[in-house]
């Protein structure tokens, strides 16, 4: 921890916090500059440093207060620096393999869940995705099939082996969700809600977490660090866009959030393009896009009919498009080293 | 519905759009341009124009959609003229006294929050503030005394007689916490927590409703459309700051969202200047300029001791500076034809 | 400035790190914790400490380079404790007095610009503002009436006794601006054109520099020191809105900046409501609050005909509305002990 | 355009609307809804769309106006369908191959610039880049060699046959640069300097436009519009990151831009990843992602000693770096069809 003290801090001041610090049970090194005092404090590992340097801050005196290390012990690179493979019922989330899940956005009925299982399975996705619980911006919106969905969502898997990816909400339905899915997705407007991340953590199915849509980097390593603290280590980042202040696209999809998560994350990132971009027309390139920058896996919205979709028709690919995509992705997946 | 179409679609796509447009149950509006053909879409009531909205975007040769009637049916200006006021146990939001919330960030032990109270309430706050349940960022921060919390905070207002305001996060909690508390606040994190807002729209206890910190005003009278429509009508609307580039303040106080909010809704908009900017240095001048802009109250974090605060001590008022503020914005109050 | 190494570091790479440090003219104080080392670098005042930053970060084992200093030495708090206040042509901005600033977003007209100004005056504006060079989005949009314009504007002046505020974009206009203009104005899009700010730094009149729509508080004073140190030090700063992910404000106007500017600076700060919002409907509430928050004065668009006006019409007030607003922001002014 | 009346608009002021867009020139098509009425407003081809607009926001009784046609008639995708090819002396930018333009951020030393274009030339890049003319945040950074660096540059030209891109900033300069550029740089911070714009609009060099930092696209294709306008159409767009909130890259690279711009544009589009992430660790991944996405183009700092750099050492890469990605970029390339 580096302790900044203001330009005006008297000797006093200086005093008191060097012993706020040692009380606190750090060492002390201060340097005293011509203008400034700067204070680095070390040792002390089992305090919380966050909740310190925020005391320090409250004092009149000390104009700034920077950590050093970062805060995570689980899921930082630093704590280990192999990368770690997540294993979905079988599929490999993490390896050389890019894994591709796709389907519609929203289960609506069980013709069009098989139709899409059949053929994202045909073009080679691994997993199939669809919500059975919805979070709609409207409480007007489609809220999601529920139980009945998941049981749709079995059924496919049951014919295809396709595994199954699928939102879970709250805390009061992890139990539910569990019996039917392979991997449990936390939505963007959930990556804070800590209660359903210590649900998850205490479970034992793997984790898909989408990043908040205003979430920083580190932010979003502290709520992939919830799930781990609990007991669950099987978490796979997902970059779904952030918000900005470009309107054409759905959300800014940060691709570059790929390659920063594994410099300071060995957990495997996977990116939507559909949610990121909400528009078709723009999946495609930056499904390639995201393989080019390492990621380890796609969320791909596919639909039979995507203008009688439910929610998130003009970001949804119709079965052939997906198939040529498919194909596309795996030369850039060969390009970079993996494969499809 | 206003249904714009590409310049490259032809006759037949044009008539198959209006034909989906009919069969949904709209009359429709040609507008046949030199370049595009536009539609209006009237009627259908009934209809859900954003999920129509989208499977109309979904067709290859529309190039935008535009709804023109707001979605929300109870919250909105449009559908009530008059300015709500929300009694929180005989304390009204939304009239014409200016009510200000005061204590500190979380309630770390009773003393501290017994002295605050004293202290905020011979100033003359009207309802106490501080968290039980706490969101951290990091599964290492402090989580909250919980239960033990709430019968500080009641024991406060058996003192003092000021009404509680206390976050609720999870559902399975509402129950417990509305046993403590006047108003149940849902916090910026959960602002799109859906099955926490159904479920505090179940009860009887009002709802300060924080904005998401990335949050549309849209999105955000969407959420307390969730409460309402669920049979609770009491929200109050909170700002507190959303997420931009800006790091000098923790979030940028959107101040215009309080006469932005009042003009779509007749909900009552207090302000958090605390949360808002991070700092204390800017809590004061940021409290006179919410409550001339219109604000209906104020939140502020007062701490007897800021440099011991477990959390947000930097943004804490120290005990003197609270109660001169609580003049001055008084003096403010009075310049807009309100109180304090 | 304060080093921080990875955790990997060699002691060889911390040994070069410490000679570049020597070799640059500072004295070293290294703090090797058990993890990380972290070296403070103190003294070398005529360095550049960003570029040096720049060059220790581009080091392999150097994770984080943090200055302490803040780097500007003309318009920083920490080297002049007193407020600045700015002499316009006789109108002082800074000082007790809350500076309202008003007229047309553009000069269309003799008769609108002669008739605005009457206006405005006889409400106690004592600034005139009007646009004579435009900046369009659009190459198609109205690019002003150039010198004709400005000559206009001297018109209002020589008959109301209006100070005039009026932007320059082009370096190579300063000087004929200069010959109409008392006040220059440096545009939001012009915040780092650099040769322009060098340019109006070389001039004698006073500048009224805008906030870049995504400029942070940094950047904006780095801009104001570009005219400081060529020798002008009369500089008011002007928070216009930034740019942010909300869209129903044109900008969001960020009042937290101007108490935050005049902690780091001893600058004047004025607000200026109608392009920080965009709407007519909230520029009252919003000039009555950025008084509240401390601003020194205010621009506001007025327009004798709002539907009429080439530019930024649905953000301009009528006379009467101006007229009834000035009362009330002498109302909020008093509140805070100034006056209008 | 299409004009939505507020609810309460009555008889009187629809006819006055309606009468209004009459006298502009437009013929009228109402729609009267049961609870609002809109109007479609078409033909007037050579009126300002965006002027009338803003006029009829002014009128009380309009609550929103819609403009239909992209505002843009050189640059957009409707106007020409066909991708636009630019000509840098010889190598052309928009065709099959991805034209890799590389070097030092600035000018610093002849030997710097000469050893660098060898080492960026025998690794495949076609196109030198550094600055001579640099904007610094700061007044007291690096402000480049002005006519001495381009002649630095014009003799590595000379040697190495690579072309020259450098950056402009001020209209007084654009001939002096012009004689040593074969494209010329519009910076980020000037992307919307028209007077500049307008300059290099007159001139017959090509144009390399960066995308202001929080531009939306529609802003970025306005800015190529005046370039174009003026004579020159030979603007290549540079997509080189935008504002957000996250910080632990210097600016969030937008790589959706590249496949949006070009569906809204026939102008080319190449990408910066350097000014985009801020990290040389990151550069790498980014280039290919970038390529993946179908950027017709590449801008990469290259240093023989990044931590010597005067500036943007941390993004710059060294010359075997740079040399690998550039074997890992065609390999890229190749799987999109496209070569280096």
């Amino acid at each position: 921890m580096i302790v900044v003290l203001g330009r005006d801090a008297t000797p006093d001041q200086i005093r008191n916090v060097e012993a706020e610090l040692r009380a606190m049970g750090y060492s002390i090194h201060p340097i005293y500059g011509v203008e400034k005092t700067v204070i680095g404090a070390v040792g002390a590992p089992d305090r919380d440093k966050e909740q310190d340097a925020d005391r320090l801050r409250s004092l009149g005196c000390v104009e700034e207060v920077m950590l050093i290390l970062r805060p995570y012990k689980f899921v930082s690179r630093e704590s280990r620096a192999a990368s770690t493979e997540v294993d979905v019922d079988g599929v490999v989330v993490g390896a050389e393999r890019v894994v591709v899940m796709a389907g519609p956005c929203t289960v609506e009925a069980r013709d069009q869940v098989l139709e899409t299982a059949r053929a994202v399975h045909r073009a080679g996705a691994t997993i199939l995705r669809g919500g059975a619980f919805k979070p709609s911006t409207s409480p007007y919106g489609f809220q999601g099939l529920g139980e009945d969905g998941l049981k749709i969502l079995a059924e496919a898997k049951e014919e295809t082996g396709l595994r199954i990816v699928t939102e879970v909400m709250d805390p009061r339905n992890v139990e539910l969700v569990s019996r039917y899915a392979d991997l449990l997705q936390v939505g963007t407007r959930n990556m804070q809600n800590f209660d359903l991340l210590k649900e998850v953590g205490q479970g034992k199915k793997p984790v898909l977490l989408k990043r908040g849509m205003s979430a920083k980097l580190d932010e979003w390593l502290h709520a992939a660090e919830y799930v781990c603290v609990k007991g669950n280590p099987n978490v796979i980042l997902c970059e779904r866009g952030i918000r900005t202040f470009e309107a054409y696209t759905r959300n800014t999809l940060d691709l570059s959030a790929v390659p920063a998560a594994k410099e300071l994350s060995h957990l495997p990132v996977v990116v939507d393009p559909s949610q990121g971009t909400g528009r078709w027309s723009l999946v495609g390139p930056m499904s390639k896009a995201a393989v080019a920058a390492g990621a380890d896996g796609l969320l791909i919205e596919v639909h039979p009919h995507p203008e009688q979709a439910v929610k998130d028709g003009p970001q949804s690919l119709k079965f052939d498009r997906f198939a040529q995509l498919m194909v596309e992705v795996a030369s850039v997946a060969r390009a970079v080293g993996r494969c499809v």
